[in-house]
C-alpha cells in the first residue's frame, strides 16, 4: 500500500471520531501545540535553516517564503492560541424551523471529514493547517514542498505530539513524506477518503490540481490582481494605494500585479507612479504608450499581462475607459481581489458589480483579502472559485452541513 | 470545434450580462416559459411518447421517469410560475459591517455563472434545471439523456422562444444533443467555461461524473437509505413510516432501501413488516436471520447492501444494537437519507449525531428529503458531497457569493 493511501486511510478511520470531541479537548491540544512551539523553537529554526541551506536555487520571493525566523514562530504559536480561543465552529444551528406537518428541521454544521493541503514551500502552512483542520473537527493530511521537508517532519512531529497528551489520537495529523510526485497525484484522486483537497501555491501546482483532481478541492491563491486608476480618481490616494499593495509584501497573493490606468489621466499620472515605484525598488513593464512616457518602463509581453509575478515588478497599461478595463480583467484577471480607484460613485458601481471577483474594492488597496484583515482570526487561504467558499477560508468555510430531522411518525 | 466547446463557449459569453439582469425580466421569461409549456402540450406530449416508444427497452422505473403527462406538464408550469414568483436570490447581502479601518465589507451573492447538467431520461429536468439556473443568474447547459431527446428538443426551443420574447439571450440555454459519450467527458473537463457541473441521475453516472469531472461538481442524488427500527420503537409508526419511504415512490432517491432490525424485536416485528410489504407488492430480500423467519424472504447478497434499487425491492438486515447499525450505514450508505426510528431519545441524539448524511431523521420517513418538503419551493436535487451544498438544493445553493469593499484609501 503506497504511502499515500496507507495514511490518507488512518485520517479517514480517525476522523469521525474526532467530530464528536468536546471543544475544550480540541482547544487543549492547541494550547500545547503553541507551547511546544515555543518550547522547540531552536530545534525548528535548525532545521528550517538546514532547508534553506540545500535550497539555494529559490528565488527570493520563494527564499521569504520558506524562512522561519523566531518572531514568525511566535506568530504561529500566537495564531494557534487564539485559535484555541474562538468560538467552535462545529455543531452551529445554521437553520431551525417547523414544518405545518410538525417535523421539526435544523441544519447544523459538521466537519468535512479529511481535509488534504498541497503546498509549496511555506512551512507554517503546515501548523496554520493542521490547527485549522483540526478546530473545524476534520483529520489532516498534509503535502508540503520537499524543500521544507526538514521543517515540516519537525513540525506534524509536535502537532502528533500535542494531539497524543492532550488526548487526540495522532494519526488524524498524517505528512506525506515521500517527494515523489505521483504520489500527490494518488492523493488527487483519493476519492472516498480525501473530503476536500486544498492546493496552496503557485499559479503552476492549483493548475495542476485543477487538471487532476477528482476528490473536491478548494482553489485557492492565484493573485493576478489589477488597480484600476479612474480619471476622476484622487491621484494622491491612487499612489498610495498602488505603492502599498504592491510593495508591502509582494510575495502573497492579494499584492498588486498591473495597473490599469485611464489614458485620460495617463500623461500627468503615469510619471508620478513611475517615479515612486522606481524609488521604492520596483521593476515596471508596460505597455507602448507607457514606455513612450518614461524610458524606466520596460515593454511589456502579452505574457505579462497573465503573468503573477509575486515580485517588485509590476506592469502598467493605458485603457480607454471603464469598459476597456472591464474587458482586461475579466480577460486576464485570477478572480482575486481587483481594485477601483475613483471619486466618481456611478463608475464604482458598476466595477463592484461587474468585476467577476472573490473580493472587489472601491479606493483600497487588494492587500486587505485576508481572514485577518476580515475579521475572521484565522484562514487558511484564498478562494478563488465560485463553489463553497470565495474569498478567506476560516474555520466555518471548513465545515460542512447536515439536516437533522425530529418528527412523531411522519409520512409523505 | 466541437458541440460542446461552441455551446459552452456561447454560455459562458452570454452569462455575466444576465448576472446584471434585472429580476423582473428573469420572472418575465419564467411566466412566459408557464404558459409556453401548457401552449404546447400536445407537441411536448407527442415528442415525448415518440421517446418512449423509441425505447422498450427500459425498465418501468425509467419508464416512469420518462413519461410525461398532461399532469406532469401542468406540474413543469406550475413550478416554473411559482419560481417566477419567488425572491431573486442574486443580491442578497450575506453579510455587512464596518472594520477598525474604516473598511466597509459586505458579502453579497452573486450567479455561478454557468452551471452544466448531465442527466439521464427525465425530460422534466431539463426545465427544472434552466429555470432555476437563470433565476439564479446563470446561463445552463443541458446534457440529458438520448433517450429523452425528442421532448428536451421541444422543451428547449421553448425556454429559447421565452428567452427570446423577454429580452433574455437565448444562447443562454444550451441543449447537447449529440449522444456521443466523449461530449459528456468534455463537458466535465471544461474548466473556465463551466463554473458548476451537476450530474443527476443513477451511482453509475454520478461515478462516471465523479471519476472524470476537473470542472467544479455538486454531487446528487444516489440514495442507498437505511431505516434502523430500535428496540424501544413504536412499532405501528415504523411499519407506517417503512412503508411510506419505500411505497410512496420508488423510483426516486430518497425512497428507502434497506431496514435494520434491532435482534430483541426480530422475532416479532420482521413478520409483521414482511406481511405489510408482501401486501404492498414489495419484492424482500434479507439476512440468513430474516429468511429463516419467513419464506417469502430471499436470500440478500453481499451486493444488495450496496445497491439503490429505485424498485418496489427491499432488503433487511437483523442489527445487534445501534453501534452496529451506525456501523453498517458508515459502510454501505451513501450520505443522503437515514432514519432512526425509537422511542429512546439517548439512542436517537447519538443516531442524528453520528451518521454522516445528508439528512438524518428521527422518526419520519425519508421520502422528505426534498427541497419542497423543506419549504425551498423548488430544488435542482439533493447533494450528498459535503462542499458547497448538502441535502436539497435550491436558488440560494445555485448563488456563489463576492465580497464588496469600499473605502477612502485605505492601506496596509
Amino acid at each position: 500500500m503506497s504511502e499515500v493511501l496507507r495514511k490518507a486511510t488512518l485520517a479517514h478511520e480517525t476522523a469521525p471520531r474526532l467530530a464528536l470531541t468536546p471543544s475544550a479537548v480540541k482547544s487543549a491540544f492547541l494550547n500545547r501545540l503553541a507551547e511546544l512551539l515555543l518550547e522547540n523553537e531552536p530545534v525548528i529554526l535548525a532545521a528550517n535553516a538546514e532547508d534553506v541551506r540545500q535550497n539555494p536555487q529559490l528565488t527570493k520571493a520563494l527564499i521569504d517564503r520558506l524562512t522561519l525566523t523566531p518572531r514568525r514562530i511566535d506568530a504561529m504559536a500566537t495564531a494557534v492560541k487564539e485559535l484555541a480561543a474562538l468560538p467552535d465552529p462545529i455543531g452551529r444551528v445554521l437553520s431551525d424551523f417547523i414544518r405545518p406537518n410538525g417535523l421539526h428541521i435544523r441544519k447544523v454544521s459538521v466537519p468535512m471529514g479529511v481535509i488534504a493541503m498541497i503546498y509549496e514551500a511555506r512551512p507554517n502552512v503546515t501548523i496554520d493547517a493542521a490547527a485549522l483542520a483540526l478546530k473545524a473537527g476534520s483529520a489532516v493530511i498534509l503535502r508540503g514542498g520537499k524543500e521544507a521537508l526538514n521543517a515540516n517532519k519537525i513540525l506534524v512531529t509536535l502537532l502528533r505530539q500535542a494531539a497524543s497528551e492532550t488526548g487526540l489520537n495522532p494519526d488524524l495529523i498524517q505528512l506525506i513524506e515521500d517527494p515523489d510526485k505521483t504520489l500527490a497525484l494518488e492523493l488527487m484522486k483519493a476519492n472516498g477518503l480525501v473530503d476536500l483537497l486544498i492546493p496552496r501555491g503557485s499559479a503552476r501546482l492549483i493548475d495542476t490540481v485543477k487538471a487532476n483532481a477528482t476528490v473536491p478541492i478548494l482553489e485557492t491563491g492565484v493573485g493576478n490582481c489589477h488597480a484600476y486608476v479612474e480619471s476622476t480618481a484622487d491621484l494622491k490616494m491612487a499612489l498610495s494605494v498602488i505603492l502599498n499593495a504592491k510593495c508591502s509584501r509582494p510575495s502573497v497573493c492579494n499584492a498588486l500585479e498591473k495597473v490599469l490606468v485611464d489614458e485620460a489621466i495617463a500623461d500627468t499620472f503615469i510619471p508620478k507612479l513611475v517615479d515612486s515605484l522606481h524609488e521604492a525598488g520596483v521593476e515596471i513593464r508596460g505597455d507602448a504608450w507607457c514606455c513612450q512616457l518614461d524610458e524606466r518602463i520596460v515593454p511589456a509581453t502579452e505574457a505579462d499581462w497573465d503573468t503573477e509575478y509575486l515580485d517588485l515588478i509590476l506592469a502598467i497599461k493605458v485603457v480607454k475607459d471603464l469598459d476597456d478595463a472591464l474587458a482586461h480583467i475579466a480577460k486576464h484577471g485570477t478572480h482575486h481581489s481587483e481594485t477601483i480607484l475613483t471619486q466618481d460613485e456611478t463608475q464604482a458601481q458598476r466595477f463592484l458589480s461587474e468585476v467577476d471577483a472573490a473580493a472587489v474594492y472601491h479606493n483600497a488597496s487588494t492587500r486587505f483579502t485576508d481572514g485577518g484583515e476580515f475579521g475572521m482570526s484565522a484562514e487558511i487561504g484564498i478562494s478563488t472559485q465560485k463553489m463553497h467558499a470565495r474569498g478567506p477560508v476560516g474555520l466555518d468555510e471548513l465545515c460542512s452541513t447536515k439536516y437533522l430531522i425530529t418528527g412523531n411518525g411522519q409520512i409523505r
